[in-house]
């Protein structure tokens, strides 16, 4: 059967480029294809195009190959080329060597083809020639809408279509479901379809993008998001380019399908280069904030990604800071484990409510624990009520029921199904058992769509990326409330160097808190301004030629009176610079707890906002938050949750409880900061000094890049 | 077939206690039962006297029934009690109600029976009723030699014994294998049997020791050690009494066996204590240490425990510091996880020799990455030539092969059992793939025993746990060099309070430096010892009844003349104390990093050490290491490497660079001073001062507990 797409060639743009319609319906045409072409077909067992055509042996729809001598080979008719194909195809593979792709990509553009997929590699990853073999590909593609996968790449399936276009055996036997996989790595893809068929599941569409010279993640994430098979999208990405337009696509697709994702690169953690707050974060932090950020659940390893989808496909909590839930077990001993993982994981759970306690407490024996998490001991006929009684508590909301397999006494359908049902929460499953058992349970189960997991820790991890997933799109949601600054001035442009007295007033301008302060240029002029400032002050020099100020002597800390005024500006002006009387008069601020702000830009997600607790421990152990700009109150929130030493804000060992509104809203403002201003590559406010009524930018950085000024 | 031991009273002691090889023996014939009765067998397929025979149908032995009536259920011949039967059992179950248990064992112990398992609960676990009941079952054990399983438990199986000691229907499925599943819960050694299962492996025995009446973890990691059938044990704990006697037994055990452990209370993490150095490490993380140090591997998850088992059942390190492996894959984007997972654990992965990498260079086409990990792109026929390759580079300890399956181009037991075989060095496989292929893969590799695991996460977990096991196995070898000092000064008595001056003179006693100081009566005193001293000096309130120095003003730092003495020592007196001229004269020390070092006495553990860095945000983040005492240095050099701060100790920012061999001497101090003063509940040097020549205690406390004293 063909599609409705005579030509690829783009009808709703004049520009000579293809149309973004045509493209997108393209990109449909080749992952759904109806129609498919193996380029390079060959008899030879040990050829790609021989393993094509056996993969593709099932297809249901039309199979034909390009062979430029045979008529026919396993029973599919051949035509010597592209062009001479009876009809334009949807999907064409190029089982042939790098250097024939791009005129047999020329070829299926003009016949119509929707896309090519191309196995070899030998393209940009080799070297320069191999990188203008792909440019020319990719110009076909911008030029016709032809689409492309790879090149590089062990291609994908799509078993709901029947389509196999991938040459590795055993790929047929993965099972049509509703998880699609999508993977930088062709190998990653693989795993992850098998993973998931350990798990029971199915995929919907299983892709590994290689090069991706033209279908990038952005596109995949696309046509999933309107792909009516796929629930849940697990995605794995060793590098992100062009981040920031990946960020803005998961904004737009994560709140309808959710998004798992594994990032390559845990290794770099703790690789932190020592010298700027900008390397305070490795660029996987950055990737995995952005992720977030955009919605999505990510977690560290493969095992967790194939089970994270799983459930998402199945469940999802409504958008939410935390999310509530309760533990049902049969054992006392896994259900300890599991509180032990949840609760690790900062999940909720709280007391049940009164009725609900009592509803239980009726339906257990005595000296069960009835709290949360319910033991109930071995399940008995009153398990299903408990379950129901449990999802019906106001506080909760969700179930997570765990039972080693007692078919006799414990019913999982019956037991799971109707608490979901008469309250719409998600009911969750955890067990294990012998084989026959969990399979029986979860084709029950799956009738309702409950999902079943194995063991302890995956029930646990249901629990946790149910979570994760509510608040991320929680955040998400929060985002368009982030304050903005009503006289924000916008990109003025700047010329550097700039000196901290610059800077703090670029600061100030954003509604970032600085101490009061007057530059002088010369002793008169600090003298008056010390009479005129609260004591006690700070003296430091502001000649722009210093850079290392407090290490040179230059800053001097609790000037009270006049003539500590003098000695502190007669230590000043023996440091060597060309401005030795020019000093910054600064009130001293209260004690308090200092943080570490900085604005740092991502080569590939743009402006990111870093806070850390301040010191040289706090540098040694990493313990700092990334995210990309711009950043609302919950955004800054959930960084400073994440920081290990967040104790320190709360009023720990009397240090005063911290003003996170106030941190929350410089936060934000170096966020603008860095939008506004192109120009700048990095600001630094450090110390921040925060207390309970405020945040006070006691020093501050503002560095400009090579394209200062330039918009 | 009956047993050789005709009676159970201990015939190796004359005390009216039953001797330790009585019941060792009975302990054996308990797990390795070849006669049981039920005691309390039913017809009623509800009752669990019933579930009893049924489960046990398939026993070889023999099998019998105690019913007050009947002669016979279900073909199995029954008799009006324990004193009437035939033969004494190894093994009698007693399914029956808690309050007519002590009676069956009592009769149980007079017969001649091995052991008795109570499913039963309401003993201990109910109040004081229940406990004098199970103090009863206790004493009979005591007494008689007959051992115990229990109560509250779901039993145990011994498979390859065709014995299924458990009442949940369902056990019976679990294969025989070489792994032992000891765990606290009996819900857990079922989930633990069930995961095994999962991953093809079967279980020697599986036992859930309830509430561990008579046979607790030690016992049964005794007997484990000596069962031919185990090779790998697998251990859960949720809490530990006698924690010092189980790191022995453990200290013993391990080196035989490996045993991989999961200890409950994760979420007690990060639930610090504010106030001593005793509360900085919850006692999870004392358990934890102490597994470790005796030579146990410790996971998070149950999954991980059964993983780790079956893999360390196969193959272990010699014992090091750290191992070398390397990694060949056939699929680059799994690599690059799995070298991600092993980095981040901090594995080494070195570079290959160059004949290794000439080698391989040869056999892999151009443009495949050969360092470490070694990519060879899709498996070709030089694949096991690879494998053996690297394994016999003297650099690598163990390799690491992942491919995904294609049994075309890949047969792993030919890939990987050649390397082994000529190596000795483990070759561990990981593997996704279809079912077929994986059931084959692992039927071929069973043979020479080589480990295979799915995915690339758990082919990154194996090498992590066999890095673990060769290095805790090493620290255990190095535990008996643990440096003593020779004029050690035993348990001499300590009456309290002991002030910082006392307390620093026992830390010198013990090897630790402290400044040079004069404790001094008198102004004029005070004034002698400045001069004596070098300058500056840090003027401290010596008085007995101050217990908070410097909130009250009563330590100035950096006095450097007569002028500053005098008014330090007129600040002191104005604290209000008995004895206001009391100081201590100290030399200010060298700059340096500061540390915490502590001594607690944990109920269970007894003596630990504590390593922190200084200052609030390192309590804040909870920076901080716990070992049982004693410790030696390389035990320090553990603990310092797992601090999150550890390069503030490497000449970070300016910092001098640590002298770690002072740091391990002071802490092998502490051990040994907690060892010889039970009296002292608690020491604290906070802080440590250390710089690139020593360590050197600033201040130090000592707590006497109530049991001051008292040997």
């Amino acid at each position: 059967m063909m599609t409705q797409y005579g030509s690829t060639a783009g009808g709703d743009t004049g520009t000579g480029s293809a149309g973004e319609r045509t493209r997108r319906e393209n990109l449909d045409r080749m992952f759904n294809p109806r129609s498919i072409a193996v380029v390079g077909a060959s008899r030879d067992p040990a050829k790609a195009g021989s393993q094509a055509l056996a993969t593709l042996a099932g297809f249901p729809g039309t199979l034909v190959a390009v062979h430029p001598r045979e008529t026919e080979i396993r029973g599919v008719p051949c035509y010597p080329g592209l062009a001479d194909l009876p009809e334009p195809v949807d999907l064409a593979i190029l089982a042939i060597p790098a250097r024939a792709c791009v005129q047999a990509a020329a070829e299926a553009a003009a016949r119509g083809v929707g896309g090519v997929f191309i196995v070899s590699g030998g393209f940009g990853e080799t070297g320069p020639e191999g990188a203008r073999l792909e440019q020319d590909l990719v110009d076909i593609c911008r030029h016709t809408g032809l689409r492309l996968l790879g090149p590089n790449t062990s291609g994908f399936v799509n078993p709901a279509a029947g389509c196999i276009a991938s040459f590795v055996p055993g790929v047929d036997t993965l099972a049509p479901g509703r998880i699609a996989v999508l993977a930088q790595s062709g190998g990653v893809n693989l795993s992850l379809g098998y993973l998931l068929n350990g798990l029971g599941e199915g995929v919907s569409i299983a892709a590994g993008l290689g090069n991706a010279a033209d279908t990038d993640t952005r596109d995949m994430l696309e046509l999933l998001a309107e792909d009516d098979n796929t629930d849940a999208i697990a995605l794995h990405l060793e590098g992100v380019n062009d981040g920031r337009a990946l960020y803005e696509t998961l904004c737009r697709v994560t709140p309808r399908k959710p998004v798992v994702a594994v990032v390559a690169g845990r290794a770099d953690i703790g690789d932190f280069a020592v010298s700027h707050t900008g390397n305070l974060m490795g660029s996987r932090d950055r990737t995995v904030a952005a992720l977030v950020q955009g919605g999505a659940v990510v977690v560290d390893t493969l095992d967790d990604l194939a089970q994270a989808a799983a459930v998402l496909a199945r469940r999802r909590l409504p958008p939410k800071p935390r999310s509530a839930m309760t533990l049902i077990t049969g054992q006392a001993g896994p259900g300890l484990l599991i509180t032990d993982a949840l609760k690790t994981a900062g999940i909720d759970l709280p007391e049940l409510g009164g009725a609900t306690l009592e509803r239980i407490g009726g339906l257990l024996p005595p000296m069960t624990y009835i709290r949360n998490p319910i033991d109930t001991g071995r399940p008995g006929p009153g398990f299903p009520d408990i379950v129901h009684a449990a999802a019906q508590d106001a506080a909760i909301d969700a179930v997570l029921v765990f039972g080693i397999s007692e078919p006799s006494v414990l019913d999982p359908a019956q037991a799971l199904t109707p608490a979901h049902e008469a309250t719409g929460k998600p009911v969750l499953f955890g067990t294990l058992g012998p084989d026959g058992d969990l399979e029986k349970a979860r084709r029950d189960l799956r009738a309702s769509g409950t999902p079943m997991v194995l063991g302890p820790d995956r029930l646990a991890l249901a629990g946790i990326v149910l979570d994760a997933d509510a608040r991320h799109q929680w955040l998400l949601a929060q985002r368009g409330d982030a304050p903005e600054t009503p006289d924000a001035p916008g990109g003025a442009a700047l010329t550097g160097p700039i000196d901290e007295s610059a800077a703090k007033a670029l600061m100030r301008s954003y509604g970032i808190a600085v101490p009061r302060s007057m530059l002088c240029e010369s002793r008169a002029a600090a003298q008056r301004a010390f009479a005129d400032l609260d004591k006690p002050v700070v003296v430091k020099i502001a000649a722009a030629d210093v850079a290392h100020k407090t290490e040179l002597g230059g800053v001097v800390l609790d000037v009270r009176d006049a003539a500590q005024l003098d000695a502190a500006l007669d230590r000043i002006a023996r440091i060597p610079t060309a401005a030795p009387n020019r000093v910054l008069i600064e009130e001293m601020a209260p004690a308090g707890v200092d943080l570490i702000l900085g604005g740092v830009r991502d080569p590939s997600w743009g402006p990111c906002v870093v806070i850390g607790l301040g010191g040289v421990l706090a540098e040694a152990v990493a313990d700092s938050a990334v995210a990309i700009a711009p950043v609302g109150r919950a955004d800054v929130a959930h960084m400073l949750d994440s920081l290990r030493g967040k104790r320190m804000l709360d009023g720990f060992r009397g240090l005063p409880r911290c003003d996170r509104a106030a941190i929350a809203d410089a936060a934000a403002a170096i966020g603008r900061i860095m939008r506004d201003h192109p120009g700048i590559s990095e600001v630094e406010i450090n110390p921040l000094r925060v207390n309970e009524v405020g945040a006070l930018a006691l020093d501050a950085l503002v560095v400009l890049g090579d394209d200062a000024g330039v918009q």
